[in-house]
Parts: C-alpha cells; structure tokens; sequence
C-alpha cells in the first residue's frame, strides 16, 4: 500500500512542507527519488510523479523550494531569488535529498527529477557537483550562470526537451551540449517532436503562451526517465 | 530456434544478397524489421542488429544496398551514386521491404532501422513518405538535399546521435529539428553525450579520425529503439 504524508522541515529560516511516499508493501531498502516541482510550486503534478516513482519501486520526496505562505506575486519574487543565487538554490535541493535519505526504507542511492523550474534546479544541482547516482530535468532552462567546470559533474545527466519550447531554443541545446562535453560529463538529452513548453503538465494548455501538455511525449519522457532510473540506481 | 538464410534478390539490374532471420519458435505472424546496413556494407554488425530484432520478437531482413561484388573503391562510388539520387536510393531500400512483407510469417506492420549510411537511407526514405510504422536512423547523417514537405512524413521517427560525431554538428541537429518540425512529422531524437560517429559498431575504433564504439550509448540506443518498436506496433 502507498502511504503517504506532508513532512515540514527547514531550510535555515524558511519553513517548507514537503510530500513523502512509499510503499508500506516492499520490504527492504530501496533507492529514493527527489522530484522537484515546476514555477507553480508543489502542486498534484509534483505529488502525481512522486507517486508514479513510488509505483516503480522508489522512494519518493516531493520537495517544496518555495516554502509555507508562498503565492501569487510572491512566487515570481521567489523564483528570481532562487535563480539568481545558485548556492542558495542549491542548498535549498539538498534539504529536500536530507529528508529523503533519512527515510528508514532509502539504501542511500539517490536521484533527483525536476519539471521546469525544477528541471532548472536539477541541473544546477548537477553542476555544483553534487553526488548522486542521476539527474532528469524535463522541460526546464539549459542555461546557466555557472557552467560546470570540466570533470566537475559527479552524476549521471538526462534532459527531455520538447522541440518547440520557445522558452529553450536549439542555441540553448547547442550551448548546453558544449558544456558538457567541456564537464566530461555522462549525459544524454531526448529532443521531443511536437512537444512545446511544460509538455508533462496535464493541465497546462492554454494557460500561458508556449506551454501545452502533450500526451506522446509525456509518455516517451516517463519511459525514457524509468529507463535512466534503472540504469543508474 | 532463429533460423536464417541468404536471399538474393534484384533491384532492376542489380544483383543483391540480404540476411533472412526469424524465430521459429513463435507461432503466429509478426511485425517485420528492416535492418540497412553502415558504410562497410552487409557485415557482421548489420546481421547482428537483425538477429538482436529476432530475438526482440520480430521478423529481420538485414538488406544489401551495394549488390553483388561491390567492395573496396566500389563502395564509395555506390555510397556517391545513391546519395546523390534519392529516388535510386529509395528503390533499393524498398526492394528490401518487399523481401520482408512477403516473408509468411510477417504480419504487415513494417519498421526500418538503419546505421550511418543506413541511418541517412531510413530518412530518405520517410521524406519521400513511405508508409512505415516507424524508421530509425542511429548516427546517420541528417542533411538531406530534398527536405520533407508539410504533411509529407507518415512515419514516426527517432533519431539516435552522437554529441561527437564530427559528420553531424550541432548546426544539422537544429537543421534536421526545422525540418521535421515544418513537415509537422512525429520525431525524437536523443542526443548521447560520449559518443563519436559509428557508436555502435565494437570495431570501429581507431580505423577513422571521428569514428568510435561507445558501449553505454550503444547500449541506451538499443533500449531506446526497442521501446521506440514497441510503441510503434
């Protein structure tokens, strides 16, 4: 059975509440999965894939980067905060993957999967060198204000990007590809015909210019990301 | 228990040998694999690739592009005339397709999946709109000198490259996007961070600057085409 609860913990000053999930059915240890949600914060996406990750066998943390109380215009502010200050950013993950590893059920192998801005911060993540057995960002940013130094990248890398992104454009993919090959980095990136911005997102379409779920490639990336699962871990 | 035979047929003219292969022990008709094989010509990796595909539950003709004694200096002058007469190159490929739908255990449904030269010729060939289930092209080159159309492609398409590869930069990458995007054709394409030109072939290495086998990237194009076949019969 999967069971579930809201775990607050801290980052320092900010208070955050995150989703944990498991199954009470397996025993023993299993690796845990990190899922990083996209701008509109934690949301039934983010909870929806961290139970999905829990059906495959993992733990599952949904992280909250925001923190209690954040809304509205407010999560604009935060967003711009966070990008603009990658170590801050980044320690923000890292209390998200504390909370997970210390669950009794995580064998301490962990990946962390992000959407949008949280496919932003996965990378990111990635690039401070962070140990962990792989990252996937789905439809988040490639740029960065800090590429990865060479051999500086300890994690195995996937991106899903959707073709017609406006918000990521072939250059972005070109820039990012040298990057890293310039890290060494192990790293793969699925381009997805058809698929613009938020293409995961269920409920997207319509909602912004640029963004629309789209069905085939939601499938594909989900495939393609248990496939990189069962790969590193 | 595989069984396998040589088949020789003809394109007009020309005198060809393909590989036949199929699973006896499986009851009941199938979908069919077309294998095309690299530069080299009909070798053992393209018999190999075929028989992965039987294994995989399907019927494979491994074909033959080049015709009876076409070796050494030969090749390139062959490699030169269909490249350069897309409607030549397209017939032969499906001479090879013929060979396979007529085979008794196939059940209509048709898949082509080429390497390098073959990975060019699959594309040729769902530019000119055949009507496959699916085509993949792993390392091959992506410039074409008659772009798909709008609606033209009614086939689905993955493509398997090497962030390497020194035949297929970056700039045919974006090139090959605009192209499918503006045909509005269903298509992937992964990028492996690693790999050379020719990342599947084991003995590839060292024979050519640019060219090397890349066993993690051989081994994640592999799963991703067996997925790719799978969704797309």
């Amino acid at each position: 059975m999967i069971e579930s609860q809201i775990v607050p913990y801290r980052d320092h000053d900010t208070l955050l509440n995150g989703f944990l999930a498991w199954d009470t059915a397996l025993s023993g240890r299993r690796p845990g999965v990190l899922v990083v949600h996209g701008g509109a914060g934690l949301d039934d996406h983010a909870r929806g894939r961290a139970l999905r990750f829990v059906e495959s066998g993992f733990v599952a943390f949904a992280c909250d980067m925001y923190g209690e109380g954040v809304a509205g215009n407010r999560v604009i502010q935060r967003i711009t905060e966070l990008r603009g200050n990658p170590a801050a950013l980044n320690q923000r993950t890292q209390a998200g993957l504390d909370i997970l590893s210390r669950h009794p059920s995580v064998d301490g192998r962990l990946a962390a999967v992000g959407y949008c801005f949280g496919g932003m911060t996965v990378l990111e993540l990635a690039r401070s060198g962070a140990q962990l057995a792989g990252v996937v960002s789905v439809h988040g940013a490639l740029e960065t204000a800090q590429p990865a130094e060479p051999a500086g990248i300890h994690t195995k890398i996937l991106v899903c990007h959707g073709a017609l992104d406006p918000h990521v454009p072939m250059t972005h993919v070109a820039s990012f590809s040298q990057e890293m090959v310039r890290a060494g980095a192990d790293w793969q990136l699925i381009i997805y015909g058809g698929a613009m911005h938020g293409f995961t997102h269920e409920n997207a379409t319509g909602n912004q210019p640029g963004v629309a779920y789209h069905a085939p490639s939601d499938l594909r990336s989900s495939l393609a990301i248990q496939m990189f699962l069962r790969e590193v871990f």
